[in-house]
């Protein structure tokens, strides 16, 4: 890296008028000169969604002060990510931050996650990534002890870069920072949600769902990030986008195709 | 398996009325007993978008004639099957499949694919499941040779099973029965997307952007899904769900965090 100081590149997918996005950029100011590109409305849920039936907006933003450059955009996470990179910066960030998210995003939710998503699509890039989320759902959430491992773990990755291919996936615990414990390295927990879908009826007799569901972690490693977090404990767990199932090959040569 | 038929969930991203969807209700029905839960309009680029700020609706269809169950959805192809499973089967199926999509699904597409995504919803719930691509984009692709294809996958699958936690994702290439080569088990190519937006103006002065882009496979090996297909073979690669990037978990652990 050049002397000058690394382009950070923050996204999120709750959208650009979050607190916890707002937390992300007071951190990484002090780690770097920090561009914002993020969702001009919520996109939790969204997945590796990107839009391709309908065009994108991009819009200056002044959330953030005089020294950041911010843009909102109509698009999905994923969406920003490729936006900035093509339109806004005109090169590769040195580091993509992308939250912090309000709410969960370990074990299986880093599938299902719009923030991880937009550090995935960084990683894909060739970019260094980072998805950062609070165990806190509330848009009220308290980022305070986030922000100090926020900056570690950053400041790490910009010291140390990542292996090619993989990306980073923090999750904080909830609460003080005197009640953390400390960072862990962890694997992904087996878990799955148990849908619950409730249904109703509209004023015009037809039926309709709303999608919920309990968390179920069926995994009892004790080196798992829903251990982790269970214990305390800051979790962060390398992710890549190769998903091959490697191992599942040979079995595979042996069928009769 | 019991010795009654297999109970087969068929679902897709391109929407109910694709022919790829008809293509393989045609197959399945020859190996159990089919039921459709497909979004009721088109979902590409939706990766594993669930949608969690609008109620879904689903409604009986008779897209598929007498002998087929089949419901249209007014959300994304996950979202399919986790309403399919919950409040349609009201158990587990034998087998899941998704598409055939029109368009490939290969190497890094896996990831934003709203077809794969359906097949590896199915598979964190714990159902055997295959995601089919046909490599051509048109509405009226020809399925004829993917048929047998679909045949000759599934009917394996139903056979052997899939080892714990996987999933296949099954891409075909273009042409007659007599072109295609055979079936290769590959692993998914290092390949990214470069992109290009395309920038327009409003009647009102105002920007808007197209994403489009150039594929690009970065990855020489000829043990890829990219290069099967190149060299027209049906590429099956074997997916997880378990994102862990295990061979960086010691390098961090070296970190001091």
């Amino acid at each position: 890296m050049s002397e000058e100081q690394p382009l950070i590149l923050v996204t999120n997918d709750d959208g650009i008028t979050a607190p916890g996005i707002a937390a992300t950029v007071e951190v990484m100011k002090k780690l770097g000169k920090v561009v914002v590109v993020a969702p001009d409305s919520p996109q939790s849920g969204m997945g590796h969604a990107i839009t391709i039936n309908k065009p994108l907006r991009l819009d200056k933003n002044h959330q953030f002060g005089p020294d950041v450059d911010s843009y909102q955009c109509s698009g999905t996470p994923a969406d920003c990510v490729k936006l900035a990179v093509d339109k806004v910066l005109h090169r590769k960030p040195d580091l993509l931050v992308s939250g912090a998210n309000h709410g969960s995003n370990s074990s299986i939710n880093v599938i299902y996650s719009g923030t991880m998503s937009a550090a995935v699509e960084g990683a894909i890039e060739g970019i260094t990534a980072i998805g950062f989320s609070l165990l806190d759902f509330s848009w009220d959430a308290d980022f305070e002890a986030s922000k100090v491992f926020m900056h570690k773990v950053a400041s790490n990755v910009l010291k140390h870069g990542l292996t090619n291919g993989t990306l980073l996936n923090v999750n904080i615990p909830k609460g003080d920072l005197s009640e953390i414990k400390g960072i862990k390295i962890c694997r992904q927990a087996r878990a799955k949600w148990v849908e619950e879908f409730d249904q109703r009826q509209d004023p015009y007799g037809r039926n309709y769902f709303w999608l919920t569901g309990k968390f179920n972690n069926l995994d009892k490693g004790e080196d798992t990030d829903e251990w982790a977090l269970a214990n305390n404990f800051v979790s962060v767990v390398p992710v890549q986008f190769d998903l091959t199932a490697h191992h599942a090959i040979g079995t595979l040569n042996t069928w009769d195709l």
